[in-house]
């Protein structure tokens, strides 16, 4: 392809204006990142459960960058397409105490580890429960705030970052509003693949290659990331049709809890498998749906769980 | 089909376990249920903007039934088969003040009529703007609450009702907890057409007969309801990809509210479309999923366009 390359060595744990930039690149040019997973490479092929207790936060989610980009200034957009995923070929999937959508009822670290397909053309096996089809994507991507200082890698913002959209994969375009000279663009926290939602705070967490095309449009920053996505979204994945639980109530996120909780235990009567094993696929390849907003005062909240990856 | 019907003269527009059966059936039989639409039949062909101000509220939204599933009893799952759904062909969106997701910003009534193939096999023309793939289901679905007294039909609650599931479609499998003797399910809320979420509040409402066939799962009331679906969701939808908008923040509302409005300026934008005709537009088609949900304190919703409408 001819792209230039920035090596992994080029990250940074935490958003910062301030960051030198490790490439300045021209619009219309495509640069090659290689990302390394979200735990700096803590976890190997013989990892345990305990060692997710031993996770450095301080070096938790780096990206790779940042790229300037010439000639970008605050209120431009940048748009970012998104080319094809190298993936690593090893991945893992943890619960970690104290994050995820069920924190409070999963305290104890779990660990779980993928040997898949590099070219992700082959489903991916979950033990003896399930096959899960890959598509890779940047869990992180976004561009440096305008506020000065070092901002946390994990939550997402306007300016993108943290977002765990599970479509922002080969073929997409994302835009994204600039807030400062160059852009200063990174991306990283690649994933092999995840559900809407990514609910247990882990995905199918895995380093990867991946390439991205910038270009400038001046003026146009949108209020918040958006994307177009070249065609289906979830194709892979509804072969078969859906297992979907429901929350319904005055507020989203317990009305979430409550859907992503029926299906653990729907998982756990229906295929035997341990709650934990459960919240973990479940993360992996079931979405996070609002199905009504609308009808005061309560609102439904649907867990699509795809029962191809049964079959 | 040899099903036996109740007509739509057997209605009710709210809950109430007090309410004389219109039916009963023994588990494993099918029903034939004409279903009105929401606004009981206030719109017809000729109507325009200012009829929405003279809906009824105390009609709105009515449900045929109830019917009594001999045996049913308290903390029993109701097994509901969908069947066939026979539109009427003729339909109507609209802006309700003070109803919907952006109900502070679209304070004016609007009103559009569809009509469409009832056989659901073409798609609907939304003015010159775009044509909608359909797919008919049931908005209100559910059976009589325990609590005594008559309860308001619009907010869904544990036992359904006005759950506006796009899902619940012909051969879904929907699961309901039974609270009452005899369970006293009834259905209404007929849509042609819906997006997750149904975010301007109406979707393309259109009065349907449906069929469904009843069965009984002893002492197995799931916590909320839940359906199985016989394939994929969004197949007639995805062939072309998605425009999508985000909102992220702290909370999933505010963000729900924030990628809709970046949608509707969208479309304004690039269609030269009105913001109320987008708004209803979006009802119909778009759907809102939650992308991420862990990673604190920011969460992101996002609203998926499908760009099929527009080819």
């Amino acid at each position: 392809m001819g792209h230039r390359t920035i090596h992994s060595a080029s990250c940074h744990c935490g958003w910062d204006n301030s960051l030198p930039p490790a490439m300045t690149i021209a619009p219309g040019e495509s640069v090659r990142f290689e990302c390394r997973d979200a735990a700096y490479g803590h976890f190997g092929p013989a990892s345990v459960d305990a060692d997710v207790k031993a996770l450095d936060f301080d070096r938790v989610n780096p990206v790779t960058g940042p790229v300037f980009i010439d000639g970008a200034e605050p209120g431009d957009c940048l748009k970012v397409t998104i080319g094809n995923f190298e993936p690593s070929g090893f991945g893992w999937t943890a619960i970690i105490p104290g994050f995820g959508l069920l924190a409070d009822q999963f305290s104890d670290p779990r660990l779980h580890l993928w040997e898949y397909d590099s070219r992700a053309a082959k489903p991916a096996m979950f033990g003896r429960h399930a096959h899960i089809p890959l598509k890779p994507f940047a869990g992180t991507i976004g561009v440096a705030p305008a506020q000065p200082g070092l901002h946390s890698i994990v939550p997402p913002r306007r300016v993108g970052g943290n977002l765990d959209i599970r479509d922002l994969s080969a073929g997409t375009v994302l835009y994204l509003p600039v807030e400062v000279r160059g852009a200063l663009f990174s991306v990283g926290d690649t994933h092999a693949a995840q559900g809407d939602g990514e609910i247990c705070g882990t995905a199918i967490e895995s380093a990867m290659d991946a390439a991205f095309t910038f270009d400038l449009i001046k003026r146009k920053a949108p209020p918040m990331p958006r994307f177009t996505t070249p065609g289906p979204v979830t194709r892979h994945l509804d072969g078969a049709g859906y297992e979907v639980t429901t929350g319904v109530g005055p507020d989203l996120m317990e009305a979430a809890r409550n859907a992503v909780s029926g299906m653990i235990d729907l998982l756990a009567a229906t295929r035997g498998m341990a709650p934990e094993e459960a919240y973990m696929l479940c993360s992996v390849c079931g979405d996070l749906r609002i199905s009504e907003i609308v009808d005061a005062p309560n609102w439904v909240v649907s867990f699509y769980f795809p029962r191809i990856v049964f079959e």
